[in-house]
């Protein structure tokens, strides 16, 4: 299915090589501040070819609000974005038309549905998550009323690791360095990794740290889709992504219950292992996430596959790709996370009937 | 909210100390074969109080089945199954009923709701996972009808872990093993790590690794309802569970792409770093995932935190609680991978025309 | 599907003639009264077997409340309330097992599914709306908080029609008289024709009319979860309904827009042939509905009809049955009006930035 | 909520006087052949500016697809269908900014959201419709693959209703028809009638009759989805709606069940007052349904009503309007009625075991 979220749906449309990419976001309560102007830049944070990290496809991104918006503000109809797509080169796919590129979804689409839009990889393509992006965008606008802010950074590129606990990320630093890394220390030698893989008409993977600055206690709807639930949902559905974490995620696992355990003491938590999630639900802490991007299945080098017909065959891929989709995949880390608080965010507003007292005036 | 699941839809009730706990399962097929006997060998391997490293609680755990079965096969009715509360002990938790436990739901459900159930935990109680093993056996008739079968083992305690590959689990052992250990090798240490920790009044986290066998490839829906993103939402929403991982999970984000790429030679994959999920949707390999839990919040050793007035006061926990919740967990880990597997199934029959008329004999 | 609604979700299990059929409520916010007497009160009112005019069949409809509630207080845990069943007479259903009774689900049920428990009509049966009616009686005590109230009546039986205006209805007498009537004068006529069916060994159709009494302005989802819809839907939906209007229904078809238009003036509708709802949302004034039941399928006269081997058979029905069944369907009416009202008031919460700022004291 | 469906979902966005109007199509299976000409020509049975019997307002209604097409076959992502917007003339409603168009939606809008486009009405213009034709046209590709059809027509104009049985509807009579008329003897009264409104600025309600050919057995999910709740949802939907009925409708509820009950001889159905819907599933009969229309809101004669600030006024419209909205609104009924069978069609492949089973080549 193609819509995520519950009270506030997102549905995207759109394929790499085809006339347009989009989607319509539903559910935003009317008298939001709508921000154009932020919208692009969130989009142009993605966008492909600003840098030799990324691939060399250039694309403008531009963003056309169909509906929704009026006179700057949300008016609870459906917000409907579409990104023409300037610069598509289906040549660049001619040659791999029959067969399957290794670890993509082209070998698991055509068993699925008997059909595949070769070009671009279609509906799997990367491409398509400008469209999350620009809901994300609009999901971080009525964030932005309460004050909650998601922010991501790199903290990992190949076997490279920060060994800054998540407190020291440097988030300032992360937001002009081209490959938004939060460990000053360690930007030269992630470039390095990267360009050297890019050289090697290889790819590597990474690591994204994401966290949400302060979202309030009570977020989240137990027991099936629980805060944590919903985010790992997100996260693991970005193109790539091979495993994600909260809190202290696979270390937690490796501790005591006395030495996991977040105490409080006048009205402060003395630790954060749990990520600021507990039960399911945001207690006020600081909510983090560690996105783990695979390496870009797309590179030069040549690869054993077979194609549509069952033969053996060689696989040499044209076109233009990342090295590192994490890079760019932590910009679509912010995006779904966005899209997660501010969906919980709407659903609490019918948690208990002191809220809705307080709405329908009989408090 | 309570309920999980697409097509096939699992609603849950009851609380640890209520009268009973249940679920409702809906969108079973008709025809599907019924084994109560089964359903009821899972429950036992669930089951608290077997042995010396679970919860000393003990309850018989014994499912009745209110709907949707007739002369022994599934109707497409809903299922109910109720399963009544025998052995709370409610006096365990008078002396915690208005602090907030550490690193338990406690704080968060109290923001949220304003009320909580503080006899044994209410709903995030770890008791109302024997509803999701419930309905994950009966997820698991319909997958025997087809070879799928899907299985859990421990492969760390702690940070004790097992060295081998996840082919070389041993699952035939974990079966036989009290704490359903994989490595045969390591079972001793494993046992000692909890037992240690039990005895110092504490707790210890663990991981489960869960595999599906014999899965169709094409399962999953693009692209917000992927079968790694079902799978790490189910997982994740288990209780106490901080990370999921997708086949080679963190790893993958430290390798090369042509290190990480699984190629494919003469019909077969020659290597499964994807986990069995390519895009979304299974490829037809074995689907492998890997489940952290974090140690039992609940352990005896004091405690600081505050109570619902604000004050420091500590915390001494009674009652009966797992020294090591992930043993357990893998039970339910192996229950959600059910549900998730078979709610694909379902929503894949719809997938192609070619499907379509093969059903209504068109074709 | 067996679950009802999108906030407040409603699921429901059990058979006819199987141990229990019960439901679960998920979504009422945490902190609302619950009323157990009122619910049993709601439940009596459906129960078969009280008067000459309904089936014999007696069930004393005990409810049992098994999760959700503490201390008399809702705590936005699912509520799960379960009924046992106490007096199936299955073999009055041993003749008919392999025939398809006249205008039952028998002949489609064994289409869709193949399979079907044919003792007492199991998931078609009419007592199935004892859960509804039980979850209805939930759902009014979240409408209680806000003095929104739901009632019912019968304003005609087969071809005799009541000429009242519907503010004409005399709701007071509806309470007391035994079959729900509407209109004082027509009380007498209504019995007799049921009894004349009775007789007969036929059944008669009704006519019911519905109220919701102090509703705000401003319920209902635009575009496709709008408060017509919901109220059709789940009206439609209640065993053996053909039809149902809003407002001035077919009337309105018939008029012209300077007839139908409801104008205003000094804040007051100054008439509501639209029923209390314009675009799909309520504008509050009194929403008003007809629901028309067909007569009950189950007759004692001979009929003709098929086996399933596809022979030529007279089905000749034993059983208790009800002669009318519009006038206990008229109690199943009130409850899932009741669903449909919370469930929007519930949505309602998130549609404006304005309540999310006064939930979370940004205002 | 903007989306309607459960496995084939159709999101519409737009607004009447926004730059476009469009809908994303979820769920199509891949492999259907996607016949772009039948699209833009339903799009044009419903286009305004046509002739004299609708408004005047000329738009080309030019779909554009975006998305989920591949050499002329559904691939199964979305189908995103654009019409842009060619004709609005916004200042027809700078004299109505802030005040409440009788029997619009103007007034409950403000109440629920606090912001309004008040330009051609928003999301409550019926042109937002365009985007519903356009989807069931997509919904209509499938069926036809199973060679079912749905067709709509007229049967009552105001007070003049046609005599005839639905059986003797004329359906080419009524394609040919410029206002749809199923009775050939009525369809100049039916002319008449609409301009006799028309001159003297007002409005005149209408009756729809649509009806399904071909429908298999076994379409519907029990128990709140059923095959007739879901089409009342659909239709009670449509801009100006206020009655719906399936098969014999009201008339049913004045019957005796020995009249209306349909009996089986022969394999066949000896009548349809069921209207091919039994116990919410349909029987393999042709489906039946009414649907009426109140007069259109929009007239130009003056009409009391109030504003924004509470201050009564005179409403006086200028605009280009239907004087006849059912007209047109056939066609919609025909898209709505399309979607729900199609969405039936697709939820029923995993109703048996016996079906999975034939997909998955194990039968």
């Amino acid at each position: 299915m193609n819509t995520f979220g519950t009270r506030l749906k997102f549905t995207s449309f759109g394929e790499s090589h085809g006339m347009a990419i989009g989607c319509v976001i539903d559910g935003m309560p009317a008298g939001v501040k709508f921000d154009e102007e932020f919208l692009q830049k969130e989009l142009d944070k993605r966008k492909p070819g600003k840098n030799t990290f990324s691939t060399p496809r250039k694309e403008s991104d531009r963003a056309q609000i169909l509906s929704g918006v009026f006179e700057g503000f949300t008016t609870a109809a459906p917000i409907a974005i579409v990104i023409f797509n300037e610069n598509a080169h289906s040549k660049d796919y001619e040659n791999i038309k029959d067969l399957f590129r290794p670890a993509h979804a082209d070998f698991t689409y055509f068993h699925k549905f008997g059909i595949r839009d070769y070009r671009g990889g279609g509906r799997s393509s990367a491409r398509e998550s400008a469209a999350r992006v620009a809901a994300g965008a609009v999901a971080a606008m009525l964030l932005k009323e309460f004050e909650i802010e998601v922010q991501s950074g790199i903290f990992s590129v190949g076997a490279i690791n920060s060994k800054l606990d998540s407190a020291e990320f440097d988030f300032d630093f992360a937001q002009k360095s081209e490959i938004f890394c939060l460990d000053p220390k360690l930007e030269e030698e992630f470039k390095q990794e990267i360009l050297k893989a890019k050289k090697a008409k290889d790819s590597v993977g990474a690591g994204v740290y994401t966290r949400v600055k302060n979202a309030f206690a009570g977020l989240g709807e137990v027991l099936y889709d629980k805060l944590d639930s919903k985010l790992a949902h997100a996260l693991m559905g970005i193109n790539a992504v091979k495993a994600v974490e909260i809190g202290s995620g696979i270390k937690a696992s490796q501790m005591k219950g006395s030495q996991n355990n977040d105490l409080m003491k006048d009205n402060v938590f003395l630790s954060n292992h749990s990520g600021g999630i507990l039960g399911g639900i945001s207690n006020g802490n600081l909510i983090e996430t560690k996105t783990y991007f695979k390496p870009t299945p797309s590179i030069f080098l040549a690869q054993q596959t077979q194609n549509i017909a069952g033969e053996n065959v060689l696989c040499e891929l044209k076109g233009r790709h990342d090295p590192c989709v994490g890079v760019r995949g932590s910009v679509v880390a912010t995006a779904m996370v966005r899209l997660v608080i501010a969906d919980s965010l709407l659903l609490n507003a019918s948690s208990k009937l002191e809220y809705l007292k307080k709405i329908y005036k009989l408090f």
